[in-house]
């Protein structure tokens, strides 16, 4: 039995519950979320944090083909100290040529084979969680807890889940047929035939700088599934949670008995990008992208004959009709905004209010009411001494505080500040680069202004006619500019119902009266469609058939039995 | 129980054998592919052609929105007469409009309801046959029983064989699911979730000349199943079988209580072509092309933002290394040069003879001796009174006879003629426009001019120094140039397994040792994968999942439960 044979037989069990999970969709995991010393006792959390420190100011230890210099100009945007750590600098086409080679032994693998192999890789990934956490902060800025399931858990779930489904679409083509048909003459003609699932060819997954893995690892497993070889491009600011992926995939490859270059690190520098170079190469089969909409629409616009996957950034809604615990749902709201200063892709931008205000059981809470209330509800968790800095993280980007400062001006010109951004102090960090969300109040009829995705902790209300004119103008934004996530609260199921069709004619899937217990803009691995493809925010969905069942192909043979 | 419900039950039997088929691949069909007598009566065919006949000279009766003239110019390759009948000349946004407007009522059926309606098209269709043969033959040119299978069951074949691959992609989204997730709260968030699969939007079907249906009901059947409204255009040279498979597409689905508009013809004229004009539409989301390489390609780069399904047309070979009966194996090859002048995509092009011979179980077939096998084998053919004319049909337009005399002169002057081209009488329509293959030996070195896509009956012998060199070749082309089928004639397993690999890497399928009982290049449905989309002939297959599931998105609503 080969190594790769008895790594799935160690996976199957895991395999299969996660198979069984993308049908139920219940929530499911065979990852730890918490970095609760509960889990993983004293020592591993020392551990992992020790390990971190120890790559600092050092040449980051990967040997792969094609190295011509190093880079690395990572800042941590809570010490704002440059990590000092270089990668190996690569030539494009030397990658792409050892991606090639790498690729015929890997076809050879059976679909189990891969399987058994690429699901070592996440849980060996796994085992860096602690390490890769404050890899995660001190490149993307995001805050620990965060950083250890959104670049650990919550992500290889992800993983799991794309390879589930790169296994349902390579299971779906059967080996082998015998075929028997009466043409003209008696006797029967009778072929066998055989199928085989070619990949097209080399991947190349972007990643982005606020979430390095959590798109990466799904795009890895679906290409490593269906026999296409991966070169990963980080974002230039957030190499180090890549290149320990990478790094760890090599070894467990090696180990299998692959060819390591299966998983490539493209490194780069913010001054001397490589993406379209590296887009350009002629054996560049398959993108998988996520960051800017601008760059990911461009990307889309000029790869022909690549399969072009991506997920970029849209402007999220919220629409008020009427809530059953205002205060609550206004809480969960301002939570959102607030939480990784909102640079996540499911944050919430604009709020629709309506003029007449939200219906509760208590009565109505008027427009001017429940803006206050958004502001206080703001003010508490970013004013939470404790919280506070754990909820609002780190700002990746000085460009991201400089918007926050342009879009604090325009409101100051075109709207109303309801609320400024001010830094939110962390004591474990003094030097963290911190906002919390300016809130402005921006007339409905300035689409200009609030009807696209303003980066990062800038947040609007829009006060509107009637909670109907909410949804109308959040679906119609939603269409044109794009939506990951959008949010509505109403008690009113007509209402709900009515709301319904606007929301599906936009491609936007939409979260109704979540008001506690979870941030509501949480993506389950396994059981939430995340991006639907069907607006500008992205043209594909993390995870489904459409996902993966491109990547690969049938090539046959047939002949007489 | 609505009337999409009820048909669904009444095809409930077959859908769930088409679906048994793809799996298991073996030959299986619902249609009747011969138009004998035996089967279908006396009275069927002699009707079938009556009603082709009365159409002539006739506005056709098609009532559809964005009417604004017509057009119509087709002439038959059998008599060289106008056909005389008009179509609807079309607006292109109101026919996108009716669609969009059609697409509302659809989206909401479930997937067996709309399996239930399309289903019973293709049913509807086959009552056809006889008529549409007729049609096919005095569009296309192809022969009566070709037109009768490969406009008719083969053809109805493949629809259905999208539509149950189109089945699983959706069935592969659950409708609804409950979702429980513990957070930091002891009670644990139980949210309900609903999973709504949304069509992308509007498809355009762009039919070939030679094969006016049997790609165009695959795309159809796809694009029906997921939710998305048809607007399909014919080849201006072969509009009569489209117009009525429209139809009855749309008795269909106005009997089952839909917007006829679902399915939309968009005819024009050879002097003034409307397929780029629906492409630019802002509404068009996806597009399925069949016809040239160069314009197939053109419409893969220049259609941003459109999902882009293509099958155009490759360089296909034979490759002899060695042969249990030389003779009719040469004799299956030559049959399917001739056959409908190799109008057909599989229909084999270039001929690599070793220069040592091929072996036989008698000894070496010298060089010479070979190819004049094949001369002597297309004579035969082509000669033969009765079977000549109607292996050989008619050849679709005059530029293709343009090309056999261009690349006749060619061959003159740069190889070898062995073989002219010559028209095949045909008793029943001494007008008729045929031509049997010019077979040309050519350089191995001149690449040129054998190694692209020659339309029509252009054959090449190519002499090369061993079948080694000849797969070499062969497939190097199909990786340049695109290869739709390849044929493969070898007694040595040892050979023939060194072959694979090059033409795996050229994504090639590859055809072996086909010599007797049946046309070498005849596709079956549900058990041939047609096209890898993995060379230049084309990006797609039909059908795989790739070719399905990316035609719908899944849009969700999430609430607490």
């Amino acid at each position: 039995m080969s190594n790769a044979a008895q790594l799935y037989d160690q996976h199957r069990d895991t395999l299969e519950a996660a198979l069984k999970a993308v049908r139920t969709r219940d929530h499911w995991s065979p990852f730890r979320e918490s970095p609760s010393a509960r889990l993983h006792g004293e020592e591993a959390p020392r551990l992992g944090k020790a390990r971190y420190e120890a790559q600092l100011g050092k040449p980051f230890d990967l040997d792969q083909p094609g190295t011509i210099g190093t880079v690395g100009a990572e800042v941590s945007p809570y010490t704002r100290k440059a990590l000092g750590i270089t990668y190996p600098k690569s030539d494009p086409a030397a990658l792409f040529a050892a991606s090639r080679k790498a690729m015929a032994g890997w076809m050879k693998a059976s679909p189990a084979e891969r399987a058994g192999v690429v699901t070592e890789m996440l849980f060996a990934m796994e085992k860096n969680a602690f390490e890769n956490a404050h890899a995660t902060m001190h490149t993307a800025g995001q805050g620990y807890v965060m950083a250890f399931s959104g670049s650990g858990a919550n992500a290889l779930d992800r993983g799991l889940e794309a390879l589930v489904y790169a296994l349902k679409a390579l299971d779906d083509v059967p080996d082998s047929a015998r075929w028997t048909k009466r043409f003209l003459e008696p006797e029967p003609v009778r072929l066998e035939k055989r199928y085989v699932r070619v990949p097209l060819g080399p991947a190349v997954v972007v990643c982005c700088a606020t979430f390095p893995l959590w798109n990466a690892y799904p795009a890895m497993t679906a290409n490593l599934m269906t026999g296409n070889p991966v070169i990963v491009k980080p974002h230039p600011t957030g190499v180090l949670p890549v290149a320990m992926a990478v790094r760890t995939c090599r070894e467990v490859l090696e180990r299998a008995g692959y060819d390591p270059n299966l998983v490539l690190l493209a490194a780069d520098e913010p001054a001397d990008q490589i993406t379209i170079k590296l887009l350009e190469q002629p054996d560049c089969r398959i993108v998988d992208y996520t960051g800017s909409q601008r760059f990911g629409t461009w990307i889309e616009n000029n790869c022909p004959g690549r399969l072009v996957f991506t997920e970029t950034a849209g402007c999220n809604s919220v629409v008020f009709h009427s809530a059953k615990d205002f205060g609550k749902a206004i809480h969960t709201v301002a939570r959102a905004m607030t939480a990784f200063a909102a640079q996540m892709c499911t944050a919430p931008q604009n709020v629709y209010l309506p003029r007449t205000g939200v219906l509760t059981p208590e009565g109505v809470v008027p427009y001017e009411e429940a803006a206050e209330a958004l502001v206080a509800a703001l003010d508490a968790i970013s004013g939470d001494n404790k919280l506070g800095p754990a909820i609002a993280a780190a700002v990746q980007a000085d460009t991201t505080i400089a918007n926050v400062e342009a879009m604090t001006r325009r409101g100051e010109a075109e709207g109303r500040v309801l609320r400024y951004s001010t830094p939110v102090s962390n004591p474990d960090f003094p030097e963290a680069r911190t906002a919390s969300p300016v809130l402005i109040e921006c007339d409905a009829a300035n689409e200009d202004f609030y009807g696209e995705e303003r980066f990062g902790p800038v947040s609007f209300v829009i006060p509107v006619e009637s909670a109907q004119e909410g949804v109308k103008r959040a679906t119609a934004t939603a269409r044109t500019q794009g939506a990951i996530a959008s949010y509505l609260y109403s008690t009113d199921e007509d209402f709900i119902e009515a709301a319904e069709p606007d929301y599906l004619a936009a491609g936007a899937s939409v979260s109704i009266n979540i008001d506690r217990g979870m941030p509501m803009n949480f993506m389950g691995a396994y059981s939430d469609y995340h991006v639907t493809g069907l607006n500008p925010a992205g043209n594909a969905s993390l995870t489904d058939l459409a996902f993966v069942a491109p990547r690969f192909r049938v090539v046959q043979t047939r002949r007489p039995a």
